[in-house]
């Protein structure tokens, strides 16, 4: 884990390099900020993981860990703004908007989104594979996916959501990028079949889901410095979470639950899912 | 030209139609708010002169249009925000953050530019061509491209440009954007060689540079009513403009002298750039 997350951060180093070319080197070094030096990385930890165990291209893999955490890092920096969640912390230090200013963090967003996509067009794979790819990025970050969630929970602050609706909100907000990840990582292979994306899928989606369960209760049960970011925050937005909805305990055995879930798409797999298994364990068992 | 701006609307209105899928109703609306019915369309014009003149499909054509029309529709959206250029008005019609909200305006603009990617996997072209696109369109939207250019803008605000400080900052602001409709054109025919592109290219940048010229002219000598945005808007926000640098008239000389040389860039190819031509003309004959 250790060495992918060192390889995933000289790759985005790579990318967002100040370029000889006209631009403003303030923008670049904002994006370095928001992007660099820090977070699980867990996007890009899915992309490896599936595509080494599916005998990827190595460094057709680093263009798309790199894609898809600078998609992560711009739906971070957007909202952490004013005008959506409102945060000051993130990842333990100011967010984009307090340490430059909020013009500069809405461009950064924008620009990241931009070089994710850009980002997949520089592999050694084919065209087709490439489209294929950003496609399935596009549909997970866009109105459908990513920005469409987090338009759902903007409409839900302060209205009581049931289990289904919590579900499917977070299934768009978090789960689609999440679910991009591990496919991202099987399309930069060259051998897969429908049913093995079909349960790479499910995993993801269990995944993803147990991920912000997780989330919920790392806001009711950790403390601010762990979690590099505000303790209690989707409480104090009348956010509706998974232990407000099943209490703290039922919450918890609810993530342990989806893990299991997801182990048993892995199962059914028939190469090395080792690797895979681990982060589904992770997910759960990590602290911030 | 009525005809392509009938096309490009039907293209854009079929893509921003809400799909059956989960999502949030008010942001699809909010995104079809901020980019039907309205524009000059200079860009999809661009995109359907170059591409009917050598010979591309009509229907990988419509993609690429909608594709550009909505990077700048996001583009325009968030560079309205309060946190921008803080404008209340735009083709006439409140501004997207003023008729729904900020939050839903972030997200708009995201959500647009994850569509315009999206869009441009989904033409009736091979798969190389589609990468190419993609790239070319990314480069130009992108930190060393219009959102670079946006940052040199704001970083310039009250201070003193000049000339050549002014032109590299809209080349990237505007020209970057207005040079990939004119490429993604070309790119979408199948046969083409470099010194074409190199003259089209030309011929992009020199109207990419009147059409802002002229762009500074109008805020000076139209109205608001005419504009469809608040006249004057530059002077009040302080901002660098031709004019200021050259004075009316000659800002209105510089404008027809790059009309001028794109028609010279024209006249070398051995296509009929006709259509290519008025429009060149257009930009600077325009009223808003």
């Amino acid at each position: 884990m250790q060495q992918h997350q060192a390889q995933i951060e000289l790759a985005l180093d790579k990318r967002l390099t100040a370029q000889k070319q006209p631009g403003s080197q303030r923008l670049v070094e904002a994006m370095r900020y928001a992007t660099l030096g820090g977070g699980k990385r867990l996007r890009a930890l899915l992309v490896y993981a599936t595509g080494e165990a599916m005998g990827a291209n190595p460094v057709a893999l680093d263009a798309a860990a790199a894609a898809v955490e600078m998609i992560h890092a711009y739906s971070l920096v957007h909202d952490d703004m004013p005008i959506m969640d409102d945060d000051d912390l993130r990842r333990g230090r100011p967010t984009c908007h307090k340490a430059f200013d909020e013009a500069t963090a809405l461009l950064v967003g924008d620009a990241l989104q931009t070089m994710a996509f850009e980002t997949l067009c520089d592999n050694s794979l084919t065209a087709a594979q490439q489209v294929l790819m950003i496609k399935r990025l596009a549909q997970a970050s866009g109105a459908f996916g990513m920005a469409g969630g987090q338009a759902v929970d903007l409409e839900s602050v302060g209205k009581k959501l049931d289990l289904n609706a919590l579900q499917s909100m977070h299934k768009l907000k978090t789960g689609a990028l999440i679910r991009a990840s591990v496919l991202l990582g099987a399309l930069a292979a060259s051998d897969y079949d429908d049913e093995t994306l079909q349960r790479l899928e499910r995993y993801a989606d269990c995944i993803g889901l147990a991920f912000q369960v997780q989330d919920d209760v790392l806001d009711v049960i950790a403390d601010t410095e762990t979690l590099g970011k505000a303790q209690g925050a989707d409480i104090a937005l009348n956010k509706p979470t998974y232990p407000a909805l099943l209490g703290l305990e039922k919450a918890q055995q609810k993530a342990v639950a989806l893990v299991e879930k997801a182990l048993g798409q892995l199962a059914e797999l028939d190469f090395d899912t080792q690797v895979l298994a681990a982060l589904a364990q992770f997910v759960v068992k990590r602290s911030h």
